[in-house]
């Protein structure tokens, strides 16, 4: 893998009841609840509205848990780290069919529920729902696939991935949030101080090295370009640097694609491999100021077993025959 | 197909003598002729280069030619105009490895050979070879597939296809073009006047409503969203103009998706059918100034016959019961 798109087939995927199999005929999105017209769209009605298109990356909010254990996993860069993927997704802008909807003064949440077994739901800030989020109908190009919620999907940027409801089928606006399953028995946040944080929406700031990386091996000394990928849900990479001596010191590396909101961006920089071992690290720094923290830092708050939003700093040891394997630092 | 970025699946193909089966630990790039060093590289030793990632479209040269003949053929946007694809290719920029042969003051031409079966070649200015042209070694994060050059593809930002050479074996430094059989048999330009032109290797501006299109159907009179996309081979799009009145007024589209130097962009605005016939056309302009032409000023100049480098306006008719074909007006 090297650019920033991912391409469908390869899109990391997660399934909380299976991959159901709809028939866009007899598919439906509701809007209802406290709305002053319940509305009901059929997938060609869908067609037929404003789009917009847009490179976004999508993580799971348990990407890279293993890293939280106590002993580093000896796994590959995508087995650590590879619940996030980057499209071009086009649809319509949420706000369009709000507003058709008419969403009463008193509506704060809106509850986005799924056409699969479990019809898995979640809760969307009205704010969040208002501002970024798009009813996904094309990905990459290519209508959505099944697995990633054909024929309708909720997409909101820059957050946990499971927010993103696939196969829609109603959004209800209520004035709480719903505290579905998936709210309390998931995807909540419990800290060392025993408080469970909930909704904590955002994925935080983050980088990888993605080459060279986990379980690759160095064929000799000599020059090799590090380059890695960078993303945040708090607004657009601002900054990437790049260290080879387990973080003593730090070089800014180049972005090589255009940066954006809610967009990966791909980090390279020329490294001379000396046969010396090296421990290789990013850092990723955002438009609103927040940087990438180490692991020790990142894990600072969270009981133990915590698996959810984990952004530290990953680590890469290469040793002296050139193997390079996960490393804690 | 919404959105700006083709799948590689569906990235259209070209061949002028099939798809090879290379292995590419057998494979190597050589850079000789006018050299003070020539260069021998491996599959392995490119990808150790700094590599860049840039969202870029390719067009085929006879893109579109059907639209060259005196009557409108009632096809798809696709069957009429589907030689062209956006990407995002990442790899080596060519520079890198011209400054490291030592490119001799007198050479101004490179000679690009394929391993296919017939060696397909080409001559790419220098001027053009330095500046932003890349060995490309992946396609939308994946490796190259056979059918789009792997291991090893030539590619030239904004200019016909057939120059982004396949399969890349070879760079041959020359100070002057070597008038191939693709370059004397094929795309030269024969005009009106009897002189064939050669090299006219830049795409010019151009654009395509894809929806409604060709054999499209309206399903009732309403509101639609009229999109399509455009891009240039001259610059970036600056702006694109829609027309559902044959010309004879426009409007100004909303560009969508970021517009970028040799990147195609896609362009939306609403527009309601009122059950009358009418004519849909788009035409962009770019960072440069060129405005794209009528089909009667595209046309003009040429000899009949000739299929290469028609950039005309592409007008769709919907008719009384809603059904699109291709026009020309």
């Amino acid at each position: 893998m090297n650019g920033t798109i991912t391409p469908n087939s390869l899109h990391f995927e997660r399934h909380h009841s299976g991959i159901p199999n709809i028939d866009p005929a007899q598919h439906h999105l509701t809007i209802f609840g406290m709305v002053e017209r319940p509305l009901t769209f059929d997938y060609n009605d869908l067609l037929r509205y404003p789009m917009q298109s847009r490179v976004l990356f999508l993580e799971c909010s348990g990407n890279s848990y293993q890293n939280t254990a106590p002993q580093a996993a000896d796994m590959t860069c995508g087995e650590l780290n590879g619940l996030v993927s980057s499209a071009e997704w086009t649809g319509v802008p949420l706000h369009y069919l709000l507003d058709e909807a008419g969403v009463k003064p008193s509506a704060s949440w809106v509850i986005a529920e799924g056409a699969d077994a479990s019809g898995n739901n979640r809760s969307v800030p009205l704010s969040l729902a208002l501002q970024d989020t798009m009813i996904a109908l094309y990905q990459n190009g290519e209508p959505l696939r099944p697995a990633h919620g054909y024929p309708i999907r909720l997409l909101v940027p820059g957050c946990e991935g499971n927010l993103s409801i696939k196969w829609l089928r109603s959004l209800k606006l209520l004035d709480q949030a719903a505290h579905t399953r998936e709210e309390t028995s998931k995807y909540s946040d419990l800290m060392r101080d025993g408080v469970a944080g909930q909704f904590s929406l955002k994925m935080e700031v983050k980088s990888l090295i993605t080459s060279p990386s986990g379980k690759m091996k160095l064929p000799e000394q000599g020059i090799y370009e590090i380059s890695g990928l960078a993303w945040s849900g708090m607004g657009a990479i601002r900054g990437v640097e790049v260290s080879a001596d387990s973080g003593a010191t730090w070089s800014e590396a180049e972005l090589q694609s255009e940066a954006g909101i809610y967009r990966a961006v791909r980090f390279r920089i020329p490294w001379r491999w000396t046969g010396q071992p090296a421990v290789l690290q990013s850092r990723a720094l955002d438009s609103n100021g927040n940087l990438q923290p180490t692991r020790s830092d990142a894990l600072r708050g969270h009981a133990p077993g915590l698996v959810y939003h984990y952004n530290g700093i990953q680590s890469w040891l290469v040793n002296e025959q050139g193997q390079v394997r996960n490393h804690y630092a």
